[in-house]
C-alpha cells in the first residue's frame, strides 16, 4: 500500500507542479477549457488514466471548468499514487 | 428565455420525480452505479443530452456516485428547461 507523504514532500511537489493546491488530505486542480464538449473529452481522458492506475479522482464538471481532486483513502492522506496520477493528468492536457 | 418557476410548481414536480431535491435555486439528484466505469458512461450520456438541449448541468463524479445539479442561470432559478433535462436524464438511466 502507498504510504502517506509528509508535508515537506508534498510542498516540494506542489512547488514544481503548476495549478495544484493542497486542501487538507487532498490535492486539487481546476482545468479550464473552451467548451463543455472539451471538458467532457478531458473527463474521459482522466477516466482512462484513472482505470489504468486503478486510482480514481473526484471529477467536478462545471461547463468549461473541470476540477480534479485526488486523495488516497486507504492511507488517509496524499501518497505517491496521487502525485503520479496528477502528473499523468497534466501530461494529458499539455499534449494537445 | 425560460422563466423561473414558482415554489408550488417545483414542489409538484419534485413530488412525482423520485430522488430529485431542491436546494435554493437548483435541483439535485445523486445516481449510484456499480463501478467508476458505469459512472463515466452515465456522464457521457448526460453530456449528450446537455448538448442536445443546449443546457448544461454541473456533474460531480465520486467513483460510483454521480451528482447532477441543474439550474437556469439566465433566469436566476429553476425553469422548465431544468425539469425537462432532469426527466431526460432519469429516462436515460431507466432504459438500461
Amino acid at each position: 500500500m502507498a504510504s502517506k507523504l509528509n508535508t515537506e514532500s508534498i510542498r516540494a511537489w506542489l512547488d514544481s507542479h503548476k495549478g495544484w493546491k493542497r486542501r487538507s488530505n487532498q490535492i486539487i486542480k481546476s482545468f479550464r477549457f473552451s467548451s463543455f464538449r472539451d471538458s467532457i473529452v478531458f473527463v474521459n481522458r482522466v477516466a482512462t488514466l484513472a482505470d489504468t492506475h486503478d486510482h480514481h479522482p473526484n471529477i467536478d464538471v462545471q461547463y468549461d471548468n473541470v476540477t480534479i481532486t485526488l486523495s488516497t483513502h486507504d492511507a488517509g492522506g496524499i501518497t505517491e499514487k496521487d502525485l503520479k496520477l496528477a502528473e499523468q493528468i497534466d501530461f494529458s492536457t499539455s499534449s494537445n
